[in-house]
């Protein structure tokens, strides 16, 4: 079996033209942009032989007969949508490298026992609906009722109506039960390229909490309340931020097995003028660990430090817990037939976790799932400048394919 | 002389009403509701006895002869506007509270040799049109001929055209040379009544220096970069604003004349959203003291230590000083008429600082100047619930009345 590093690239390119032109690299789901990439999908997986339909829930899926048409499938793929300004690999990675993968089996004549679905996920970005993984929540049971009815805040549309407009039927969706799935994607992280590092084994895809901060002084005037008088509710702020990077940072280093991280990204300071002592600043706290115990400590220990912290300053803070997910962990034995493919193909590989959400946590509730990373220059993600290369793709590929070799004799 | 708290109240109370019903307690200069009270306080300094003109700056004065007309005035007096949502008694107060002591000269028959000048300079506060002190400016020299060429950016109307309309005529302005100011004013901080303390003799009104420091990082991924790997701006500006709060701190407490404070009141994130390390940081440094010296050492070791903090989170930082104000030096003998008038009336004065800017500041380029302030509730200012008490008031009525005589004599 042959992949056709060439063949695979140039899918990159055209798929990646259909592009809101002010806003490269941009195709949001439910647009007619995601239109045109799925008339482009499935011309492609028809060129290659699969038979292609979209499934009840909205998924576009190329399937590889096997040789034995009753054993259930061995599922890989990922999304075609991108965030705005996005980029040209997150998530079409593991759509185009899929289609790679069955192209060069189909090529070679190699029928595998297990059919071979490739599927393009139905919107795993977050949508203006205000729900993500559409699609891979529809194949595993968590699509609920109350979602489908969420209407467009600008059109009115209901999603379960949006759903039906790309082909789907969703009062028909039902949970599947493949034999494994797989998804290839791009870390949209450093550490691949920092260590050379050729394909990432996903161990488990982080659970995430967020939780609002608030912290609240007294607005006094800037030039009259003496620096002893102050309830100042940035300074204060910026211990907690501070205690937050320097504790996340030193128990990352320490943990061997679990990762952590933990992130101040938005904050807002009111009233935010210049010669006004801040009265109360709020930010978000997003920590997401593969060890839920991890994640759950530092923030139980924020709340514990914080009245020590802002006790001197004379302030008062709140926490609030906005949203929780559990980390799904990667099947074993699917991590090891990937590790297994890359001994096998040559290429280096490590163990790590996914700190971003993905397909694969869904589908890991209903079947043995795995992932696998291929690098990402400069770490770059959600933006224009995001970029995997040819050859790193390319690797990727061999080693899903080989992936799905192995899943098929296990 | 007999000060009468009730009819000084009183005009608080009917000058007080005249606001913006939907902003209380707004009188903005250059308003409708700003000449209502020029009109209110013209028949009330008529009443008076004063004889009441609008000087070419647009300063409303009324004026008490003395029993010799060739002598330069010694003036008093503050402002009637306010900012928005302001309050009843910044700037208000110098205003009424030197009507009420040249009435109760008038009524007990005391007439000095120097005549007495009571002013509603204009537009204390900052103004639509980017110039604040206007008045006191243009009795100083320091109201410029392209300060009076500024439009509004809403009206169009250019300064010197507002001037006109409330009765100034800005070509004319000249600047003057009083025997001497003295201004009243409400502290705007929390010290006198902490201490207990009647009156604030000013020693000095703050030099304010304000720079823009900027924080630069990279915006990854809040998921997928490893903390050790990243450059989060708003951990290191964090860092930054912790050490302002904690060495201007330490530093005022160890100063035993100067004053210092140092503030962050308006910072900004960019790009501001939860799941992406902030890539950049600016805030406004706000930094007053009674010595240049101390203010100025403050930002130096800012810029010297920034590195040292940023340097292990992987930031660059700039500071770029956008203004500078020279503090003014109250005059020492008017401090001490002041003092003697505090004796003299059997209330309790602490010399201190003014961390704020007032017309004083103007004057004193032009006088020999001096400040008092009387306490206002919980330090509260710029705000609906700006008050200060009618007893506060009329001691510093007293003690006004009393600094005038004084001066009268030396």
């Amino acid at each position: 079996m042959k992949i056709d590093g060439d063949r695979l690239f140039r899918r990159f390119s055209d798929l990646g033209a259909l592009t809101d032109p002010d806003h490269p690299w941009t195709r949001r789901a439910f647009t007619p942009l995601f239109d045109e990439g799925r008339t482009f999908l499935r011309a492609e997986m028809e060129k290659v032989g699969l038979d292609v339909r979209v499934d009840p829930a909205g998924n576009l899926i190329g399937r590889l007969e096997g040789s034995d048409p009753a054993l259930p499938p061995i599922m890989t793929g990922s999304h075609s949508d991108t965030v705005p300004d996005g980029g040209r690999f997150d998530g079409i990675a593991g759509v185009l490298c899929g289609i790679e993968a069955a192209q060069a089996l189909a090529d070679a004549g190699m029928r595998l026992r297990h059919p071979v679905e490739v599927v393009d996920f139905l919107a795993e970005e977050p949508t203006d609906f205000g729900v993500s993984c559409i699609g891979s929540r529809g194949l595993s049971g968590a699509l609920a009722d109350d979602m489908l009815a969420r209407r467009h805040p600008e059109t009115g549309e209901a999603l379960a109506d949006a759903i039906r407009r790309i082909g789907g039927d969703p009062d028909r969706r039902q949970a599947v039960h493949p034999k494994a799935f797989v998804e290839l994607h791009i870390e949209q992280g450093p550490v691949l390229e920092r260590t050379g590092t050729a394909i990432g084994v996903v161990s488990s895809i982080v659970g995430i909490l967020r939780a609002e901060v608030t912290v609240t002084g007294r607005p006094d005037h800037a030039g009259t309340t003496p620096m002893n008088l102050r309830h100042d509710a940035l300074a204060g702020a910026a211990r907690l931020i501070a205690w937050i990077s320097e504790t996340a940072g030193a128990r990352a280093a320490a943990l061997p097995e679990a990762y952590l991280v933990a992130t101040v990204g938005r904050l807002s300071v009111s009233p935010n003028a210049a010669n006004i002592v801040p009265a109360r600043v709020s930010f978000i706290l997003d920590v997401r660990s593969s060890d839920v115990a991890e994640r759950d400590r530092l923030v139980n220990d924020l709340q514990a430090v914080a009245p020590d912290l802002l006790r001197p300053l004379r302030l008062d803070s709140a926490l609030t817990v906005q949203s929780t997910s559990q980390p799904a962990q990667m099947d074993a034995r699917v991590q090891q037939c990937i590790a297994e493919a890359c001994v096998t193909t040559g290429h280096t590989h490590r163990v790590m976790p996914s700190g971003a959400g993905h397909d694969a946590g869904f589908l890991s509730r209903q079947c043995p799932t795995g992932m696998l990373f291929v690098p990402c220059r400069d770490g770059r993600s959600h933006c224009p400048e995001e970029w995997a290369s040819q050859g790193d793709l390319e690797a990727g590929t061999e080693v899903l394919m080989r992936t799905l070799m192995l899943l098929d004799d296990t």
